[in-house]
């Protein structure tokens, strides 16, 4: 028998319940499990509810709803509370710990298991990964990312025909997306584009730097060309003085958002045309409506693997997804150590994607489709 | 034998150029047809397509695509204009005009109308309506609404599950809807609120004066009790001092769009709360993954309404729909006068279904479903 203490963390997307209920789902009956609520801070101040049937069953009911169903939310954990989360295990007997997060989340269960090995109490610590900005490292990709790289694609594909019939009143659109320091969400914009003439016409990654003269031109020459030009920034583009623009610093945390707004600003001045930003928002990273199937079924496999690993006593790993070299896509799971990954940190594009897109939308495809 | 022009008028909605097809579709052949481009700036300024085989091929395919095939666009058009477009007619001997548009398009068409009858030119005109907004009198709604509607109250259910996820980091999100001057979108916000806790937990629609101490006091006492707070503001509410937040004055048309980021910089200025503001953008008018079945069919009906009424010799009509009287949801569609139409201006929320949006949501339900 094993008491399990199982919790969610970091921004939601419109799968993470679905790896919850896949773990859930295939967990040995006799397991006694704690559902820690908002994250961490649970963790650190003893919130949790314990597993009843009637819990269960309503969990259940939350595989294909947005959020997390058990809170999630952000918290700075600090060496004390670290100490504070070991005392919580010791006392409430739980041998196992299971969390679903990025590459926070796998830093923090790092941190943790470093704490219970220091005070040689035995924890089992399993990491599922879970992402809409696909930054985590030894994983071809994690839940989270093929849904709101549909949501990016087919938005940028329908604004783009929007703005065509528009371009007597409205020439410029620049739509803003997620992906924190990374760009592949915002190179997923182009996945649906086939012809020359649809948006988008530009893609501002923030693996690159931002030359706003280069794209004040990029903007003149498609207007010249098609009478409307939609640009993608990734909310992670550095302005030309180097800094991001950030909605401002939450818990210590750096928002960022309103590079879009920024640009649209500057181009309007510059070029005297109606621009307009759109900002995405949260719709990328919880619009069940959206979801792309293949990555709701690979949500739930994790947390299945997460359950079967439980019970082959892994640990210290977080479940990562891996293609298997045939034609046809298919992916495997594989343990990866939880330190590796948290020393590794955020993930970025590739130059090979970056330069070549129709390597990366080859790359992406089967997981929007 | 007829000589059609035909064009669609300002902004998209998710089912445009499903109307625009059911239209074609269903024109006899003889018919010679010719696309009006960019709305009344190609009537004015002479810019169409012959309908050759090749264009009706290509039309076709784009029933499901978002904008607007033929381009569509905003144009103030002058009384010379409208003389302008009678020559134009007269030269290209057009005896039949049919546009795709909302409020102003029936006025424009209304003029057009007037001035062919001074002149003793002998034209058929039909309107055929579409809007986001809802703001079109004598029909029971129009098409494109039913597709917005769904993108607003599918997107509030999901944005109010991400944020019940994240209250420890962030606790207010202020969503902002299309609209306008009228509170339809908006309120459909709440259509698939079930549970208390869920949100929207206040919707501001411009019928009503906003009360932002009224509404300080929501938040609060809505986070007092769930720890987060959806609020839903239509673009189109004023703010205390009777102004609405505008973009700009764009080739006369006031642009709206910003109260919700005034909002949010208010309420975070007063509560010290981390609150957001979520401009739904113009994925409620374009976002073709969404798109309701029945708003689909509608629009499709409207444009074979449209072909079966130049057949009749119908004129100086716009195309409505109306409730049919049974428990079963069924529309008829009938003719009112397009002067009627332009005369009457936009059509705001009843009182009754402000103050009762159970009844509102009843109505709306078959649009949506």
């Amino acid at each position: 028998m094993k008491r399990i203490a199982i919790g969610q963390a970091g921004g939601p997307t419109a799968v993470l319940n679905t790896t919850l209920v896949g773990l859930v789902d295939n967990l040995k009956q006799d397991y006694e499990l704690l559902f820690i609520k908002d994250g961490y801070e649970g963790l650190v101040h003893e919130k949790y509810t314990v597993g009843s049937d009637k819990i269960l069953t309503w969990l259940k009911q939350q595989k294909d709803v947005a959020g997390a169903a058990l809170g999630s939310g952000r918290y700075q954990m600090s060496a004390k509370d670290v100490e504070t989360i070991i005392l919580f295990f010791k006392k409430q007997k739980i041998d196992t710990l299971i969390f679903i997060g990025g590459n926070g989340t796998m830093e923090a269960l790092s941190k943790i298991q470093c704490e219970a090995k220091r005070q040689k109490y035995a924890l089992q610590v399993i990491g599922l990964p879970k992402t809409v900005d696909n930054d985590i490292y030894y994983t071809d990709h994690a839940p989270g990312f093929g849904s709101a790289a549909k949501y990016v694609a087919y938005s940028t594909r329908d604004l783009s025909n929007d703005l065509k019939a528009m371009k007597n009143f409205e020439q410029v659109r620049i739509i803003e997306t997620m992906g924190r320091n990374a760009g592949w969400l915002a190179a997923a914009s182009g996945y649906l584009k086939e012809l020359d003439y649809e948006g988008p016409h530009y893609i501002a990654l923030p693996e690159r730097k931002l030359d706003v003269k280069h794209l004040e031109g990029v903007v003149l020459e498609t207007i010249d060309r098609h009478g409307y030009a939609i640009i993608v920034v990734s909310e992670g583009v550095q302005w030309e003085n180097g800094a991001q623009i950030e909605q401002g610093i939450i818990d210590g945390r750096k928002v960022l958002g309103g590079i879009s707004q920024r640009l649209a600003d500057y181009l309007r001045g510059k070029l005297n045309l109606m621009v307009r930003a759109e900002k995405l928002g949260m719709n990328q990273r919880c619009s069940t409506e959206l979801v792309s199937l293949i990555d709701k079924d690979e949500a739930y496999a994790v947390g299945k693997t997460g359950a079967e690993w439980v019970q082959k006593d892994y640990s210290g790993v977080m479940v990562t997804l891996q293609r298997k070299e045939d034609k046809k896509y298919e992916v495997e799971m594989k343990p990866i150590s939880l330190q590796d990954v948290a020393n590794k940190g955020e993930r970025l594009m590739p130059d090979e994607f970056i330069d070549k897109p129709e390597k990366y939308y080859a790359w992406l495809a089967p997981l929007i489709d």
